[in-house]
């Protein structure tokens, strides 16, 4: 047995390695890479992927598995052996289901639609991408067709980022949490709105990356292993357990979006910093789901970054370093100014409480064009209805629309609600820690954030993938993912805030 | 035909991706990556150079260039078909002989090398190295063993960076070059030395960084295919003939090597830049060996960069730049003191006089070890009596003597050459362009560098590994690589500065 594991291990270290190398090249591309390099660059990232699929779906993988399967039946579920070769398993017959061809092809496809978008984003043109979401929308239901038939089709999407969520689960979860969203908006509209004037001034682009990354290094993220570059888009990438990275960016109208924006992708980075090193290189490295990833980073970003506590403790060094932009802004004002709630158009630039339900939104439009329910061209027409209905005001237009995310044009399709989930995560772990950790937000109110972490590390991180998501989230909460403890935490902070 | 030699082009275009996926792994790794990451890194890129080593060494490469090479016998010589099947040939029939055990066991041995290089470097005791660099030249002499008996068993490894040069033919130049060179360093040192005494005041770094990013810009430097990070050394790397990047440091007690430095990695990536765009990810991608490289970047360093007509046009910039630096310094005596000669330890900080000799030395210590001449214990000894010898000092310990260069720790043993090569090649083709360029100097005086660019893009660039180096020096120059130019060159030179 010890032989089959190690010549199986030996297969995904190098799966690892090219997948690693990978994302390295993928990082360089969005920080470094000078423009002439982006042929070259899609063609090697085209090679990396391709060689790496044959290594993991090669029949010496699939006969290790089969006998490995075999042998582990029945073993230990503490097993770390055990958990590598179920996950290895399950990668494996996902990736054996999918012919070389259909990926290549979805490259093709995916880098046209990209393009596409990316013109039809900047023009607000939507019938330029739309010929383009077609052939996604198509090979997204071909991609289904690989896999056996489950109780709706959309669930061999989700899987692949939610692994063993069904469809139904997420629609339940989101019908319980839709109503008490939109009640909390509706009684936050009738109130005074808060004053955030200040945090649109001018604010000095490099002092705030300071702060920004001094607030990361605060909360534990470990530089010796990480480092934060300037990007057109916040993301963390890890190449290793020990080289995490997060990129940031400045907007000059919303300058402290730099700092949520390092605390949320700091959180990121050290749920991948936190893994078991022993899980380098295997199919345990990385995190168990985007949704269990989001809610890291959600938490860093808005139950720790956004609350009063927090900023009891941060909020003297921000005056400090910026005080004519804050002058005569009490630490309670500035509280309530970081936690407006405004229902927007743009889903990155949500406040908590409508966040979900940008997020919403996208699963039902998601559902209904993999049923085929919907016509492409008269997306952008649902997109708006919806969003009249569901926040209240209608996009004027389609950049502001259906065109602002990236995530069709790569085929992404069955990723968004893992970002409403991770949030519902976030509030229903920090329940459980806040029973764990008594006076949290004392410490947090001192700028200690080391029992927190450890928490995090012991409950969440150290386990990488062992753990599918809803199992994880049942054996530290006792329930599975569950709305309740998000609304408790909205409907208890923005009464506070709004006077509700 | 050309359905066995695309398919040939088809695989080595995936191992050159693989390449070019390694090489920016090994830029990140002198650049950005944070400590932690070196394990992880050292991992990917043994596993990328072993997937590479058996894309390039399987049955099916062997096949498609035996079928190849019959049908291509007697080709047009300027066909690039038909230079791809020979060099691809010629870089098969070499990986195929060594095997891949072979390549494991050097990895490890010359990272543990490289290691204790580093320590006993820090700490001046080669004691520390000995035993390391005796497994390395007994892993080389086993290398040599993998290939046919040739005239030399030095030839094996000079042929790796100087493909079909030979020890003798090396050894043949440098006893031409050597008396002269240590005539002239002689006659030199009985004239009154030049002041360079402005050159190691205080210069802003940034200021520098700038200056010689416009300097490269100047020179042709493709920044929209290219740019300049900071790195522990400078060097030039290439991931596609559109993304060919070059890093620089900031020496506070050297500042202008930071100008020096860019214009030689500017000289580098300029040749990748140059290459044939329909050569890209084919055996006929790069330069054609390191002597032909270092000809274009000690051409833009030396030829060019510390030429008087150069600094006729650049200078009053320098002077705008820093001018409390160089108040009162004229044009004459700036461009002596970037010219002074002055016997030294160092090689990467010699002069044109004296630099040849650093590398004679190192060939011929080289050579000895091959041929088991010389105990490594006895190596310190060797050294410091033959810079007496030739350079007229002795270096006060091993740090500045034969612990100065990192190549033996890497297992690079038959690259010193080339550097002294790449010297005479750049005195050779200089020669030749200005026949073919009447008015080069006034060209370079006015700042205008497209004719001089133009002209290596056409004999040198364009053509990548098309033509071996001896071949394309005779193309181009009319003769093979010879001494005389560049004894001209340095005599013309230095007979004016120092007035001999």
């Amino acid at each position: 047995m010890s032989e089959k594991i190690n010549q199986l291990k030996q297969i995904i270290a190098e799966a690892a390695d090219l997948g690693s190398a990978a994302s390295l090249l993928s990082w360089d591309q969005q920080t470094y890479m000078p423009i002439g390099g982006g042929e070259a660059r899609g063609q090697q990232l085209a090679t990396l992927g391709k060689l790496r699929h044959q290594k993991a779906t090669s029949d010496e993988v699939g006969k290790l598995l089969d006998d490995l399967k075999k042998e582990f039946n029945g073993a230990d579920a503490s097993s770390d052996d055990a958990a590598m070769v179920r996950v290895a398993a399950r990668d494996y017959d996902k990736a054996v289901r999918v012919p070389s061809e259909f990926i290549s092809e979805q490259a093709i496809v995916t880098t046209k639609a990209y393009e596409a978008w990316a013109e039809a984003r900047s023009k607000s043109d939507f019938s330029i991408f739309r010929p383009h979401l077609e052939k996604v929308v198509e090979l997204v239901k071909k991609y289904v067709s690989f896999f056996p038939k489950g109780d709706h089709p959309y669930d061999a999407l989700l899987d692949d980022y939610e692994p063993g969520m069904k469809t139904a689960e997420v629609q339940a979860i989101f019908n319980g949490l839709r109503p008490k969203q939109v009640e909390l908006i509706k009684a936050i509209s009738k109130r005074p709105q808060v004053n955030d004037k200040f945090l649109h001034k001018k604010y000095n682009e490099n002092k705030l990356w300071d702060f920004s990354a001094g607030v990361a290094r605060n909360f534990g993220y470990d530089w010796s292993r990480g480092r934060m570059d300037k990007a057109p888009h916040p993301f963390e990438s890890s190449f290793s357990i020990n080289d995490v990275r997060i990129t940031n960016r400045f907007e000059p109208n919303n300058p402290l979006a730099t700092v949520f924006s390092a605390m949320h992708e700091a959180g990121h980075a050290m749920y991948e910093q936190g893994i078991n090193p022993s899980y380098e290189r295997t199919a345990l490295a990385h995190g168990t789901s985007l949704a269990i990833h989001e809610s890291q980073s959600r938490m860093w970003e808005n139950l720790v970054g956004r609350s009063l506590p927090f900023w009891e403790y941060v909020y003297p060094q921000l005056k400090k370093a910026f005080p004519s932009q804050l002058d005569g802004v009490g630490l309670k004002n500035f509280y309530k100014a970081i936690n407006k709630v405004e229902p927007s158009f743009i889903r990155v630039n949500a406040d908590e409480a409508t966040y979900n339900l940008h997020i919403m939104l996208r699963l039902e439009v998601e559902i209904a064009m993999v049923e085929g329910k919907i016509a492409i061209r008269e997306l952008p027409q649902i997109w708006n209805s919806k969003m009249e209905e569901y926040l209240g005001v209608t996009p004027p237009n389609d950049t502001l629309g259906v065109l602002q995310d990236i995530h069709w044009s790569i085929g992404s399709i069955g990723y968004f609600s893992t970002y409403a989930l991770g949030n519902l995560v976030s509030a229903q772990l920090w329940e459980q820690i806040n029973k764990d950790i008594k006076d949290l937000e004392t410490q947090i109110s001192k700028g200690k954030f080391d029992s927190l972490l450890g928490w995090l590390r012991d409950n969440i991180h150290k386990h990488g993938r062992k753990y599918d998501p809803q199992v994880l989230v049942q054996k530290v909460t006792g329930s599975k993912i569950t709305p309740e403890p998000y609304v408790r935490y909205l409907k208890t902070k923005y009464s506070n805030i709004y006077g509700l």
